[in-house]
């Protein structure tokens, strides 16, 4: 079957990460969606600069209107952003009869319910994953993946500036001022930083979650909204004495009378993960009548990260238009006839770190033969417990935390250890694992 | 329309808890999948034990081919568990045209490819969100919200026993197989617990988990699996102060060799929010290329999170029957014309602890003044950090906990408090969020 033809409306950072994400997976992708997705069209305003991704085999137009107006192009990326123009061009778009994916939040926080309507009348899809907590799957877990709880509330780090900019204050003790003027150099703030730090772009994402959690309808002008400016990192080291951090939260919460819908800073005790999420990183909690809480956290911006959901949308989109309904999402998400039959490796040929305990008498010159067996095997040893023995006892436990090594060098070794005569009984080894 | 008639086999944990959360929840589930669904028939091994679920209105059977066998049933949701007759049971649904519903991972890791060659032969839905990691929608997610990424690990607390065993024996400093009796004594654990501790049954969902992530089929034979019976407390205290924590994980990796496919006890760094996943609940990280590492958490067990993941197949497969392929979905997930209009609270009248911070003289009484305002509002305090004046200040930061309250007290209080002579400067005040 020929590839999908996508056309895509901007190519900064969001439309440009999207064209490099489905040519490095091209293959990856088309065994999941069961056809190519090909972007053959792009629009920017300033066709001269520099981009993130390559252009060859891509139509590139200044006029974003001769894309929506292609009647060659089955779906629209609109990766422009911002209100005016954007809703413009989705709108024409879906008139043409296009599907549409968007990564565009102020967009769909308040022009959802028209941009929706439209859609449904011209039988086309508009997809949003992008839309909030960046490459998080968060709209699909609400929409389908929570759809049998009554939501009680939902509570999300979703603008990762501010995060950004209180875990620094956090870590390194220092000032809101200080702290935003750096992420500005640094490109992670806008030099207009408002949207971020008044709160304003996690409100229309927390627009966005409400509804789909509560089953509303968009209404942001009624979202409550302040931001992190006035907490100082004297308020931080309090709230830290008292066994919380202090994070820019957006709140829905349906109480006796009504729904809240609320973002503003807060202290959370510190125990809880939300507490824990740290820097550009985004992270959501949904609590569910049936399922108790859930949390779902990774990259809430950047290139990469927000690709990954408007290629999930197309995936979804062309998904719909290649099978029937009941194959919509094959059973083990690739294609049945396209599974690969990469080799499972065994584990003696998996390298890990490891960390090994053994009882070793208290005597010169068992830590030296120990390592130098470990030594002769290439296994590097990063740090080392050896306790005193305790009255009257004449073994001492042995710890070590080993670099990677393979399974199998691993093994060799032991069996030389273990035989050693001054080390007694089995020796415990548990693979180490970074999570890198 | 008419409701979409369910059929049940077996009425214990899952399907009581499916019954429950369908009846529970039967408008709002309505509102999302477009169409009422209705358990009419059901069938037990005892139908005259007591159960977790009502049967009013249900059919019930000893028999459950009969309802496999009932042409009246469109899905059957099989929550039987194990794998002879499940599977027999299951495979004769299919034949008979129907959809299937499974929580049943022991099936799908072994007789997945089977179930689903034959599940589109016939051109009906197997789902299985149950299957793996109980509430959390993680299937749905690595099938559908990454599916623009190449996968490039993914490692996983998918068994709830083996972590709350872990767990306690860090919190409360005791020996594996005493915490393992009081779980067997609270029923978390099996009286044959060899399934959850061996790291059987997380390598059954490990299994699913690779094969949707890397596109192979399901191998549940070359899984290395290893328990957690080994690790004694001294190894948790030792990886403690190393700066690890002992988990067992299931982990999937993509390396130069092939795919890495293993389950077994794991030093993790105290810093990774995976460490930080205590007692019976589950989480998943899936690192993906474009993504990055994302986590999805929790409960991954009982009978209340299972059936959110059975009755979210469930929607999933009524939206399917019930709507062109393009509206599938509802944009803000309840269907366009069910939105309600529940009132959106305005902030002053939302509860919560307040973080108080302000600047007092440094002389007696000035404390019984702001105590004194706060109670004439209500307003209990939690708890104080006064400190003491830095050389040569007059003023002393006083800091302040409350317990919860509504806005309109707390600015009432704060508008009294501000104007107080000893009270200098602006009025910090933080809400506080407990995420209970």
């Amino acid at each position: 079957m020929d590839p999908v033809k996508v056309g895509v409306l901007g190519l900064g950072t969001v439309g440009g990460g999207t064209v490099n994400v489905l040519r490095r997976n091209m293959g990856e992708i088309a065994r999941r969606a069961g056809r190519e997705i090909s972007v053959v069209k792009a629009s920017a305003r300033d066709l001269s600069v520099e981009r993130i991704c390559r252009t060859t085999d891509i139509e590139l137009f200044a006029d974003p209107f001769e894309i929506v107006n292609d009647s060659s192009i089955e779906i629209v990326v609109e990766s422009i952003g911002g209100e005016s123009i954007a809703k413009e061009l989705v709108l024409q778009a879906i008139s043409n009869g296009k599907h549409v994916v968007t990564a565009n939040k102020a967009l769909i926080a308040l022009h959802g319910n028209e941009v929706f309507s439209l859609a449904q009348e011209m039988g086309v899809m508009v997809a949003f994953e992008a839309a909030v907590a960046g490459g998080i799957p968060i709209i699909k877990v609400l929409r389908e993946g929570l759809s049998g709880n009554r939501v009680e509330w939902l509570a999300g780090i979703i603008n990762g500036t501010g995060n950004f900019i209180l875990t620094e204050m956090r870590d390194k003790s220092r000032d809101f001022a200080d702290v935003l003027a750096e992420a500005q150099a640094l490109g992670y703030a806008e030099a207009d930083p408002t949207f971020d730090v008044e709160g304003i772009d996690a409100a229309h994402k927390l627009t966005i979650l409400a509804s789909i959690g509560f089953g509303i309808p968009l209404q942001f002008e009624k979202a409550y909204t302040e931001g992190i400016g006035q907490i100082t990192r004297a308020d931080v080291a309090y709230a830290e004495q008292l066994g919380y951090r202090i994070k820019h939260l957006g709140i829905a919460r349906k109480n006796r009378k009504g729904i809240e819908l609320r973002v503003h800073p807060c202290l959370i005790p510190e125990r809880r993960l939300l507490a824990n999420v740290d820097g550009v990183m985004n992270a959501v909690v949904v609590k569910g009548d049936a399922v108790g809480p859930t949390l779902y956290y990774g990259a809430g911006a950047g290139a990469e990260p927000t690709a990954s959901a408007v290629v999930a949308d197309l995936v979804d989109v062309v998904r719909t238009l290649t099978s029937d309904p009941e194959n919509r999402v094959p059973h083990l998400a690739f294609q049945a006839d396209s599974l690969s039959d990469t080799l499972i490796v065994d584990i003696e040929e998996i390298k890990t770190p490891y960390y090994i305990r053994l009882n070793a008498e208290d005597r010169p010159g068992v830590l030296a033969d120990v390592t130098g067996i470990l030594a002769r095997h290439n296994i590097s040893i990063e740090a080392v417990i050896q306790k005193e023995p305790l009255d009257g006892e004449s073994q001492i436990p042995v710890i070590m935390l080993t670099y990677g090594i393979l399974e199998k060098e691993m093994n060799a070794a032991i069996s030389e250890i273990v035989v050693l005569e001054t080390v007694k009984g089995p020796i415990t080894r548990i693979r180490v694992e970074t999570l890198d």
